[in-house]
């Protein structure tokens, strides 16, 4: 980076948004937390789209590449920067604009992290239903750029269906104010879709206009576990059924990774006596009591769908099963470890996590293989510690883990993204015209490829 | 149209896959079924994709412009076909591929009638959530292209949130083949966004996977009436609320559109003694019983928002209710009639109506002015009927209705979409910088012109 960009970019900024390298290398750039991988010379913290679009205008007249960051949360290095990328941070954005209690919407600058929305919309009798474990981290403008999952897309979708509008800076500065705030507008193409989920690549999104939900009247948790896959299958179906519209969350645990979180040191317990193949939390959100869960649980166990099921009786109960499924965190004492986020027909997902775990086991025996995920989305989760981290294992466990994937119309990122982790799988799950379209929006958008270069795709060669 | 092209195309498609002028013009184009509005010379109907890819490629070496047909339910000229274009027509391609009840996904061609899905996805206990008054004639392509909307988009989004993945064939032929049956796929861009409510202009739709749902266990239906406009929308916001994620359509009527529906000729009956400001049709899906309905209506009610209310309590009481709001076939009677479907904030939504009733009512005294529509999605229908449909009457009642819509963040077209018809006012609801991204996305997709052309958008100066 010359010296007279940098001036240029120190004036737009200011001082205070602006970092040398000595403070950049402090961050880190996602939540894997490895070292080196921000070794930019600059860093600049835009307090304004104005600031971020001279920003740009500047960087695209200079050819200069950015990587832009958002909370840093990421799993799949698409915030990693080198040392010839600027940064631009959105991190002093990061304001609430506007909540609006009659049209239910949100506008936020994108730096907002999503629990200030979500509490911010909570104090005026809203719901802003996105949930993911990096809510305190992890930016508005993040979840937009990645198209954030969580834990409640088979109720609410991912974060796509729940932005209304956007404002986005592209490559070369200019501003696309895009901020509808309405649930149906039809007023030719919908541009705000190409800036959601693709990573900061196409554009530099500052504002987003969101939909809010009524609070719910209540929440009902239960865990209820099963010996056969074909019984959670089935159990998901009738629990649906049975609460017709009111099912958000069911979230599946494999017995190994169950045990992982209800022995110690892991602080939760099972509420079950014995072992089982498969638990499963069960959420629904808008009923003031527990009786329609626990009537359906009890249907279930009629058909002989469950071996053990329970419902929280108390706000301390149900905080206590999701303690089960929220804590993720037992995974790094496995550390170095390996983390996937598939997704794949839900009729293919049992012979499919029973041929990677039994390849796995074959090539690392004993090592643990954590599996679980949002069942119904077609989402698992893999975390797999085979004790060492190095390329040739990574290789090898990425190869069993993703090449099935391909003849079963599987994807190898159901919610993480493409980043540069996933980049070389990417072709298992798209086909080559959906890649090649997918270069041609680069083409059109940022002809000088200075947006994330390298992440996602590879130019067109 | 040379006579080398048409016999290449008819080599393509085949006899039966073939019409010339005569039969073409026996056709109407679209719902308002204007008269001339049909002048093409040719009309080919594909078989299959490999069929539609062929057309295409050889009208892309011919530049042959091409008008793309689904069910013609639209109703702003988005299907009018001029002397030199050919239309290409999806009618053909009317199979349903697959139920998968597994996976709760639907995959069809694009000539499939609404209605044929609707049924197929209910023979599995399954439910295909979108649904219109044309569904027995509008088609599945049809909906893709124009991202089509409903009764039901409070509870479940448009078109755009129930398709999981699509196969488009491009302007020059290539197939993109983005089947993707996962509720979660994070894997690059999502290209067939692209193709979801752009009119045909960008790519032809031919094949379509849809999200189904579980077929509801119960529906209920009430018809509550109000005095005041804020009574109406504090009953929206409780009833959400009371019915915690139950509530799947919320249909306001205007006392002049009610009296149209509710009075001879019309065989609809008011099941009310008087005449009230506002009628709300208010349906849930998934409560077996109309109690959690009926008992937020009481609390409505105790809260002094309404001024009576009725709860279906059969089927035929159900249907008698819904056969209010649908009856929209009544306004045929006061033809020539202009439909807007616009829609804007909530907060915004009384002075505008009623500006906008006043503006029409002191230019053309005595003219009906129907106002109905999707409260919950801010999506308002105006029909109006000034007693003359030529295009003076017609720019100035635009005029009425579309020119308040800037200042207040509205949208011309809510579900509609732009056609010929609202070409010239798009600019009152998208930024020019959003509108320039929308010539950026046509050039990049279809740099001759040759899809629809003069739809939506003119192309670049």
């Amino acid at each position: 980076m010359n010296q007279a960009l940098r001036d240029e970019l120190r004036k737009i900024v200011g001082e205070t948004g602006y970092l040398a390298a000595a403070a950049i290398a402090e961050r880190r750039a996602d939540m894997l937390g490895r070292p080196g991988e921000l070794r930019s010379e600059a860093l600049v913290r835009p307090a304004s789209t104005a600031e971020v679009s001279a920003v740009l205008r500047a960087c695209h007249a200079a050819r200069q590449p950015v990587v832009v960051h958002g909370g840093l949360t990421g799993l799949v290095r698409g915030t990693d920067a080198g040392p010839g990328e600027l940064i631009l941070s959105l991190e002093r954005m990061d304001r609430i604009e506007e909540i609006d209690p009659v049209s239910r919407t949100a506008t936020a600058q994108a730096g907002v992290k999503l629990q200030a929305l979500q509490e911010a919309a909570g104090e005026k009798g809203l719901m802003f239903p996105l949930d993911l474990g990096a809510r305190g981290t992890a930016t508005i403008g993040g979840n937009v750029a990645t198209n954030a999952g969580g834990n409640r897309v088979v109720r609410y979708g991912m974060m796509r269906e729940m932005v209304l509008g956007l404002e986005a800076v592209l490559a070369d500065g200019t501003v696309v104010s895009a901020l509808n705030r309405l649930i149906k507008n039809n007023a030719g193409y919908d541009v705000k879709q190409l800036f959601v989920g693709s990573e900061g690549t196409l554009g530099v999104v500052t504002r987003a206009v969101v939909r809010l939900r009524e609070r719910p009247r209540g929440q009902q948790v239960a865990l209820a576990a099963s010996e056969r896959f074909q019984g959670v299958v089935a159990l998901l179906r009738q629990v649906d059924q049975a609460l017709g519209g009111r099912l958000s969350a069911f979230e599946v645990m494999w017995r190994e990774h169950y045990e992982l979180v209800t022995r110690p040191p892991a602080t939760s317990v099972s509420p079950f006596a014995g072992a089982h193949p498969y638990c499963v939390l069960i959420e629904s959100q808008g009923d003031a009591d527990a009786a329609p869960l626990a009537g359906a649980l009890e249907a279930a166990q009629g058909a002989g769908l469950l071996a053990d099921a329970v419902v929280a009786r108390s706000q301390a109960e149900r905080n206590a099963l999701w303690g089960i499924r929220d804590d993720v965190g037992q995974l790094r004492r496995l550390a170095p470890i390996f983390a996937f986020d598939v997704s794949l027909p839900i009729a293919a997902m049992e012979p499919y996590v029973a041929g990677v775990r039994s390849r796995l086991a074959a090539k690392w025996p004993g090592a643990h293989c954590s599996t679980f995920g949002h069942l119904a989305d077609g989402n698992l989760h893999f975390v797999f510690a085979p004790g060492s981290a190095d390329e040739e294992t990574r290789r090898a466990v990425e190869e069993i883990v993703y090449l099935p994937l391909e003849a079963i119309g599987g994807s190898v990122s159901a919610e993480h993204g493409i980043g540069l982790e996933k980049k070389r799988w990417l072709r298992l799950c798209r086909t080559p015209e959906e890649i090649a379209l997918m270069r041609a929006l680069k083409s059109a958008l940022d002809p000088l490829g200075i947006l994330n270069p390298g992440k996602v795709i590879d130019p067109a060669a």
